[in-house]
């Protein structure tokens, strides 16, 4: 059996593990890597490595950042009142183009589902009760995934949350029921912010 | 407007770049390589570079190596007396998996596309006519795409190698015209060598 040159079979099996990318993209991008100028392989082999190395968690809001804190918790003309609880940084992005939102965030870096052994634990939800006990928030937006964890998430962090007399929203679900919060068109998510009601 | 972390922005638009990556794909290979484990994103940084680095082409057939001559070159059980004439060094591991066929390569590097300024001095032809000029080869079997440049390309080598006496075939046309060798199923590719006709 023909084989190919090692280190073109070592990067399509590389390739092979990234999500979405099965093995003949694998391929064809392993060949177009090939034919590339050496130039623009090495910057996409740099850039791989640099967001390893320097892009972190932001100590009190959990969003990807290169500096901290970040851009978002730095921002004099931010609202501190107001945070939303939202499950992946990525999400940021998709609410800033969208909902109009100007307070601050709070990533959980995930939600409760106990059959993959994620409890409250696994999640940074005690920080979020800590921001809330120091004061100055006066109401906390719950942008979990509207699926069955993100649901259970949302009525965690109300129970823990109320109790501290802070007022809790939750978004409208103009999201369809079972989607994911990633693939929202924005006119849906603007609306499931503007129709948020109180936990 | 809420930027992403610099370094995470400039993986996402080089990721953007590969064939087949749109945006929204390139946002989640970027995000699944922030959470992986550091070893395995170095390892696939590597893995781009190796391949630029350690992966040249053969010079007697210019497939893909890691070793010169290549390994299909250098075997002693292929019978040199037949050299099939590809397009792509790809196109090597699909007959090899599909058609029982036990001769030598002869890569072009692409085919004849005046329109793109590929002509004849673009394409590893004169090296094909030396190889068939210094004797030993009996048989030219012209597995070009069977597209119009793939087989302006099987006319034009009909037209350079014939006066030298050799027995030139093409594949035949069990392939869908217009198609793709790459994409080509095993049985079809099986069945137009077995079909292949005397030029």
């Amino acid at each position: 059996m023909v084989k190919r040159p090692k280190p073109l079979s070592v990067l399509i099996e590389r390739l092979n593990k990234l999500p979405g990318i099965g093995e003949r993209s694998a391929q064809r991008i392993a060949y177009h890597i090939l034919k590339t100028p050496e130039k623009d392989a090495e910057k996409l082999s740099r850039a791989i490595m640099e967001v390893k190395e320097k892009v972190i968690h932001c100590s009190l809001c959990y969003n990807l950042t290169d500096q901290d804190p970040c851009q978002l918790c730095q921002d004099p003309s931010r609202d501190k009142g107001t945070v939303c609880v939202i499950e992946e940084p990525g999400d940021i992005y998709s609410i800033e183009k969208a909902a109009g939102f100007k307070g601050l965030y709070h990533v959980l870096m995930g939600a409760l589902s106990p059959l993959d052994g994620i409890g409250p634990e696994q999640l940074r939800i005690e920080p979020l009760v800590e921001r809330v006990k120091e004061g100055g928030v006066k109401e906390v937006i719950v942008a979990t995934n509207p699926t069955l964890s993100g649901e259970a998430t949302a009525m965690y962090l109300l129970k823990v949350l109320k109790p501290l007399g802070v007022k809790m929203t939750r978004i409208a679900h103009g999201l369809p029921v079972g989607g994911n919060l990633e693939f929202a068109d924005e006119v849906t998510l603007a609306r499931s912010f503007q129709g948020r009601q109180e936990l």
